[in-house]
C-alpha cells in the first residue's frame, strides 16, 4: 500500500472522468435536463465508493469530507454537457466514435483502480481478515456506481446483463485479496488491477458471453 | 437553532402530510393495494431523513425512535385511502383540484422544512465544518423520500426530471450553510427555508426549465 | 431466545434457499445470464438481513463476517441454473409445479425465521425498548431481499402488490415483540414464526386481498 500516491489519485481521477462521463451519457440520452445530467453523472463516479463506506461504516463517506472526486465529475459531466448543446450533431458525430474508445479504456482504467482502492479502504478500516467482504467491497466500489445509475435512470442494471463487467472485478478482487500477504503488496495491488483492466478490455474487443439458463435460439 | 421547536414541529408536519400525500397519490393511481399505499406514503415522508440518518451513522435513525412523524404520515396515507375509497369521483373531482393547489404550497413548506432541518441535524452531529456535507444532507433530507417513492414505483425519479424541485432545495441549503455563521442562526434558517419555499412555488407557476443537452424540437 | 440454535439455523437456511431460488428464477425469466442470476439469487436471500444491519449501525452487515449463507445461497443458484440449463424444458415441465409447491412453502418458513431473527438481532443489539424499530426491523429482514431483487430487475416490489405477504410479517412481528417481554421467550418467537408462516400459507391458498383505493372494475 506504499504505491505513490500520486500514482493511484492519477488512475482515480481518470475512473472518476469515464465513470462521470457515461453517467452523463445515460441522462443525455434519457433527454434528463441539466440537473438531471449532473446528479446521474456524479452519483455514478462517486456512488460505489459511498456504497462501500456505509457497508463498513465508515461515515460519513469518504467523498463527504473531501469531495475533489466529486468535483471533478462534476466538471466533467459540465464539459460533456456544454460540447453536446454546443455541438448538437456530437451524439451522431464522428467524433463520438473516438470519443467512446477513449471512454472504454478510460473506463477499463477506473474499473480497475477502484476495485483495489475498495479493498485497500476495507483492509485499512480493519477487515483484512474477512476475505469474501474484502472483495466484495472491492467489487462493490467498482461497480455500485453505475448499479445506482441504472436503478436510478429505470434500466435493469448493466452489471446484470453485461455480466463480463462484474467478472473482471472480482478476478481482479480475488487476485488482490489472495497476493496482498504473499508478496509485496504494491505489486500485489498492480496485479489486481491489471487483471481487471485487461479482462475489461479484451471483453469488449471479444465479445465474451456467459451462458444463460434458457439457451437464446 | 433557538427557533421555536414548536414552529418547527409545525412546518416538518406540515411537510410530513404533503410528502405522504404525494406517495400515497402515485400508489392509488398505480392501482396498488392498501399495503402499498402505506409503504409508499410513509416511505415518502420519512425517507429522506432516514438516507440522511444512514449517511451521517446516526443509526438508528430518528424516524425509527420517536415515530410520530411515521404515525402522522401513516394517518395521512389512511384518510386519503379512505376518501378516495368512499368518493370515487374524487380523483377526477372538481375538490381534486383544489387539493392539489393546497398539497403543492404544503410541498413546498415541507421541502423548505426538511432541507434546514437536514442541514441542522448534520451540524448538530459534529460535521458543521464540511460544507459540501452538510449542504448534500440538507437536499436529500428534502428530495431523497421522493428518490425512493418513485425507485420503489419503478419511474424515473421526479427528481432528475423536475429539476427546480431539487433546485430550490439546493439554493436554500447553500443559502442556510453560507448564513448560518455569519448572521443570528434562527433568521440563517427561516432565510434558507423562504428561499426553498418562493422558487419552489415560483417555478410551479411559471414552469421554469433548465436546460436539456440535445435541444426538444 | 434460547431456542436450539440448530433448529434456528435449520428454519434460515431453509429460507434461505427458497429466496436464493425466487431471485435465480426471476433473472432467468428475465434471461440474465450466469453472473445475473447469481447476483440477483444472493441478493434476494441475504439482501433483507443487510438491509436491517445497516440501519441499526451493525457493520459490516453479518453476512459479511460469516458467509455460511451467502454461500449456501450461492449453491442453490447454481444447482437451480444447472437444472435449467441441462433440461430446457424444466420451466414448462411438469416437475415445476412440484417445485414451485415445495418453494412456496419454503418460502412461508423463510419469512417467518428471517422475520423472528431479524427482531431478535434489533433487540440484542439493545433496542428492546424501541418497538416500532424491532417491528420494523423484523419485517425488512423477512421482506428487504424481496424488495432489492425487484428493484434491481426493474419491476414494481412484489411486496407493494402482493401486500399480504408483507402483512403475514407484520402480523407476526406485532405477535413476537408484544409476547416476548411476557411469556417465555422461545414460546413467543415459535408463535410469531407461525403466525407469518400460517398466515402467508392461507393467503396463497385462498387468494386474500387487501381493497384498492379506486375500485376496479
Amino acid at each position: 500500500m506504499k504505491i505513490e500516491l500520486s500514482l493511484l489519485f492519477f488512475v482515480e481521477a481518470i475512473g472518476t472522468i469515464a465513470f462521470a462521463s457515461s453517467g452523463a451519457m445515460v441522462a443525455i440520452k434519457k433527454q434528463l435536463d441539466l440537473l438531471g445530467v449532473i446528479v446521474l453523472g456524479v452519483t455514478t463516479a462517486v456512488g460505489g465508493g459511498m456504497l462501500r463506506d456505509i457497508i463498513i461504516g465508515n461515515v460519513p463517506p469518504a467523498l463527504f469530507k473531501d469531495p475533489i472526486y466529486v468535483l471533478l465529475a462534476f466538471i466533467t459531466v459540465m464539459l460533456l454537457f456544454i460540447t453536446v448543446r454546443m455541438n448538437q450533431k456530437f451524439l451522431s458525430g464522428r467524433h463520438m466514435e473516438t470519443f467512446e474508445k477513449i471512454m472504454n479504456i478510460f473506463d477499463a482504467i477506473g474499473l480497475g483502480a477502484f476495485t483495489v482502492v475498495g479493498i485497500d479502504t476495507a483492509v485499512l478500516a480493519g477487515y483484512g481478515t474477512y476475505h469474501f467482504l474484502i472483495i466484495f467491497l472491492g467489487v462493490i466500489t467498482g461497480v455500485g456506481g453505475g448499479i445506482l445509475r441504472d436503478i436510478m435512470a429505470g434500466q435493469t442494471p448493466y452489471v446484470l446483463k453485461k455480466h463480463i463487467y462484474a467478472c473482471a472485478s472480482i478476478t481482479g478482487a480475488i487476485l488482490y485479496a489472495g497476493l496482498m500477504n504473499r508478496i509485496n503488496a504494491d505489486i500485489a495491488m498492480l496485479a489486481g488491477a491489471a487483471a481487471v483492466i485487461i479482462i475489461r478490455l479484451l471483453a469488449t474487443r471479444f465479445c465474451w458471453n456467459l451462458p444463460t439458463a434458457v439457451k437464446k435460439q
